[in-house]
């Protein structure tokens, strides 16, 4: 057996510098090590310092982890903190991932939706960070609505509603929160081994037995290509099977926003659509599709989720989980002061629409923050008033721009420059279908 | 032209780490970035907290730096502090860097041989870490020798001996000192972008119109093989040529250790050996080449060093520096209180002595230090009684180990294990020379 004191930081950065694989015992150090340092709440006091896993960080990024390193780096990562348990829940529990998109609001219809058919939902969400939206925000423009949930409170949120989303507690993966926040600063988060263990130690010490990612490909999406996406998908599926979750990827659309919504209230509004019975096309499709993996995933691949959201089922969970968390789902939702809005230069096909340059206007509109104590605007957003290859025309609106602040225009139309081409007429655009592939263990 | 405001740490880790270039301009940034925190004593504080410097570092180990990336990297830290003025000395500056090794003194007799023929040396050295030691750990063992001198004293002795040998300022490449403490913690020490532009700013700040670079190769060298160790003597002399330093490099031999001393006291001994005319041959011949190079640098190639060491003339220059800086050069020079003598296991032929082997040796009976904290012991080290190639006989003395604490001779006996091989007394073992190159610009 090895004890603490075998290893060195500076040694292990060396070897992984090298090219060499660490060892199992060479990874628990170095996460128990850092972790320590986390729960002391100084960068300073842990056997590796924040200097020395950033070196450590750059390292793997540019020499790669095997399958064996990720999973063990993973599994250090649970076990830097505490892992939820589901047991006294008598339902089984299934849970979905998205890596983050613009007008990604799918968590919100499809966790009531889940529940209806019969699984239970412990969803720990995030916020969103630059262009991508987070869903803890979007929930927050519900008057009342609390993110910040005790264990205790998220079971019995779980069980009056059947759904629960809510903010991480502190001891889930303390490890990896630590070493976000600082790949964040040091240049080191497009890492597949880095990005796969960091979103699987949260859901796997989350608790879940079913897991479905979806994992968006295109320009508003972390990864823009679908090369990088499928190795992304394989990896995470790999973690989570390995961890005993029962999990499997779906390869999503992200060239142009879902729905016809950027922003947290607008969102909001938009999924209560779907809740209704209406929606959004892509929204409903989405939601539907996914809801059918978690159920399977879950063991219920009986139930038809397209269901409860036209009987009104999914509504009844919603209002449930909004009110069990403190939230008022009638109470209005806030809107922006000011709007600006974008007519079509021409007609024809709209031939495309940049989820990426859609997502940067809504953030400089105030939807999105800059940094993590910024504030975000409830009311602030683009609302789409076409998607690709739909016919528009000339002089028509395209997008509603809405914010608080009408100084925040000018910026928010400069990141729309180009993010939408007009075709004629009989063009047929080459648009990516919704759905892009499937990965299973 | 770009302001500070213009550059932000996280996109220029991210350029490196996909392998571009870094403009001059954000280099400079960088650099100025990062000397700020050092300014402020504080690693939060600069525009680069030492997290992200870290990640660069590692970048630019694994993916390299340009020619010209090198040079403004050196050329910026240069100017994160001052550069020394010699201009009110009418000799011409002369200096020598040793990128470090084992029983290295060369210093000591080098420097009043070549002040003894007519330059000015203002050389600013440094302190030992792991198995190198460090020249001013060596002259510290004479009774009151100061190593820290105001600028205005390092004029004055060398205005009075002609040469001072001392630690170099705190505003001395500030950006240099700070990043060298952090590559030492961060596995980011073997790069020879790094190691060259580190070298390069300390020589370059410090003044000297002429330098020769003394680049060790073999076992108890920073770089093990000839093929490195050309590329980092290149990189430098090209470094100080465009800086208007006359700059040359020898490869030398560091297969094994230099003279018959490793250790503080021990060498200065030995060296003063060699400034009365005697001493060992490969001590001898180093110094007077080294003194060559640096002569014929500085426009005084006419003058023979041979004739300096032999006539008296170079030990005079030697009692002026030492009492210059407070020290007593006829005061008994300190001894261990503890030998300990290794004999030779048969007779033969030495065919080799290991000088990272022996440098480990020395550095474990309390030559060296560990941390840069800890004091070093001015008696301890290694004697040496037959170089490679010498014939031994069974049973005679090989090593005698000096320490002031006996429990230190378990660990640098085991560091001696395999440290030195007997062949055959007819073997002819095959030796590198001890001059192996020049590299020129």
């Amino acid at each position: 057996m090895s004890s603490a004191s075998d290893f060195d930081a500076v040694d292990i950065i060396r070897s992984k510098r090298d090219g060499e694989e660490l060892s199992d015992a060479q990874i628990d150090w170095v996460i128990e090590a850092y972790a320590r340092g986390a729960a002391a709440g100084d960068g300073r006091s842990g056997a590796i310092a924040d200097e020395q896993m950033s070196a450590l960080a750059m390292a793997i990024l540019l020499n790669g982890m095997s399958r064996r390193e990720i999973a063990r780096w993973t599994d250090a990562m649970v076990r830097s903190g505490t892992r939820m348990d589901w047991s006294g829940v008598a339902r089984p529990t299934a849970d979905k991932h998205s890596t983050g998109g613009v007008g990604d609001k799918i968590t919100l219809p499809l966790a009531p939706t889940v529940a209806a058919c019969g699984a239970a939902v412990p969803q720990l969400s995030g916020r969103g960070l630059g262009h991508t939206g987070g869903t803890l925000d979007k929930f927050e423009s519900i008057s009342g609505w609390r993110a910040s949930l005790s264990a205790a409170e998220m079971l019995a949120v779980v069980q009056e509603a059947g759904a629960v989303v809510c903010a991480a507690t502190d001891d889930l993966a303390p490890a990896d929160k630590r070493l976000y926040a600082l790949r964040d600063v040091t240049g080191t988060v497009e890492s597949i081994p880095l990005i796969a263990s960091s979103i699987m130690s949260k859901k796997i010490a989350e608790g879940t037995g079913a897991l479905v990612l979806d994992v968006k490909v295109g320009s508003g999406a972390f990864m823009k290509d679908a090369e990088n996406a499928t190795e992304l998908a394989r990896t995470m599926v790999q973690l989570g099977t390995d961890a005993g979750v029962r999990t499997v990827a779906l390869l999503t659309n992200m060239q142009t926003p879902l729905g016809l919504t950027v922003g947290n209230a607008l969102e909001v509004r938009e999924s209560v659509e779907v809740l209704a019975g209406g929606g959004p096309e892509d929204v409903v499709e989405l939601t539907v599709t996914l809801a059918r993996e978690m159920l399977a995933a879950a063991g219920l691949g009986e139930t038809d989720p397209a269901d409860a959201l036209k009987d009104g089922s999914a509504m009844d969970v919603w209002r449930r989980m909004v009110m069990a968390q403190g939230g008022a789902p009638d109470a209005p939702l806030p809107s922006a002061r000011e709007t600006h809005t974008v007519l079509a230069p021409a007609s024809g096909v709209l031939a495309q629409l940049d989820a990426y340059r859609v997502g940067v206007a809504a953030w400089r509109l105030g939807a999105g923050r800059a940094r993590k104590e910024d504030t975000v605007q409830a009311g602030a957003g683009v609302e789409i008033h076409a998607k690709p290859g739909a016919h528009v025309a000339g002089g028509e609106p395209l997008l509603t721009l809405h914010t608080d602040e009408p100084q925040r225009f000018e910026r928010a139309l400069e990141a729309l420059e180009g993010a939408y081409e007009i075709a004629p007429s009989n063009a047929r655009p080459d648009l990516l279908p919704l759905i892009i592939d499937r990965v299973t263990a």
